[in-house]
């Protein structure tokens, strides 16, 4: 499978990052090609602009190589901080430039946008990552966890891809060496369910 | 009362941009002073980078500007299109940026990020106002409306600012110009309500 890997941190050494090593590491060791995109490291410009928005827009060369990333996929991780009940902006802008019209959903012939649209990735699996410093019963109880229907619902589930699974580790600030480990030997194993190994 | 005004969207023939332009003209006819930010309109820049990021990180000029204008403010009204349940990614950057440690919110001494927080805002309103095209019966059973809580509860409540309303202008896509006056009168009708007439 080829599986697409998004990361949106700007701290090298964080938590994220370590993430986004093991499930690369794993997807290769399970016989996968991983296109691997760090957000901050490649300076992705979050802005899209007026131009940009419809489905026949004009779109620069980066934006059309991330498309063709997406829209290749069979798989796609995503690992970020939960801010705000947000991914940062850096991975909010590529949601906002790369999951466009005509490329990850499209409307019925005469819907102008109004109506319910119709999802385009053949991805069958979207994964996604979190860290967070909220407990668990905060997130869950005062903040509703935003970040599960957002990913799940609002993005997946509309650009068609239909299997979804999600954790969020936390707290990450309070988080010694033996529970980060503990936690990259889970990712680990959602890789290995999700995306197994190739056998030919 | 001072109260702030955030825009975030890039076409300034938007309904995004009427509505701005509405609640800055009731703001004033109602005699408070505004205090507006156009995002795209200033290249507001949405990256946070990893020095920024603590208490005591190293902020530029113009994120001290933004933040001097968020502590002072009396009331802060919010203006962004519903992209994928989240703000556009340069509204987001606001938040990352802007929704400080020290000036949004604190933590007790001792809690080095893993507690609760306190908010710190002295504003007692927070309004906003956004647009979608998704109908309200979808965006409640299948979305669950995360903008909802992630304005309400996440950002808002936490930093203190106790009362909040939201209203979400739907289908504007397939809306006709007398839909849209009469959604700018309830706009003014909301800033009459929360920002009444200066009685000296």
């Amino acid at each position: 499978m080829k599986v697409l890997v998004i990361l949106g941190h700007p701290d090298k050494n964080s938590f994220n990052h370590a993430i986004a090593d093991t499930c690369r590491h794993q997807l290769v060791e399970n016989g996968h090609s991983v296109v691997f995109h760090d957000l901050y490291e490649e300076g992705f410009n979050p802005i899209i602009d007026t131009v940009e928005i419809p489905r026949d827009g004009k779109v620069d060369e980066t934006i059309k190589s991330h498309c063709d990333d997406l829209i290749s996929s069979d798989g796609i991780v995503i690992i970020h901080p939960n801010w705000w009940g947000q991914p940062p902006a850096i991975l909010k802008g590529w949601i906002d430039r790369v999951i466009r019209p005509g490329i990850a959903y499209g409307f019925e012939a005469g819907d102008n946008g109004e109506g319910t649209p119709i999802g385009l990735l053949k991805a069958n699996i979207g994964l996604v990552f979190n860290t967070s410093n909220t407990s668990e019963v905060r997130e869950n109880n005062i903040f509703k966890d935003p970040l599960d229907t957002i990913w799940r619902n609002c993005i997946f589930d509309l650009c068609g891809v239909k299997q979804f699974d999600r954790r969020m580790f936390r707290i990450v600030v309070a988080s010694d060496l033996v529970q980060r480990i503990i936690w990259l030997n889970e990712v680990e194993t959602m890789i290995d369910k999700y995306f197994p190994t190739n056998k030919i």
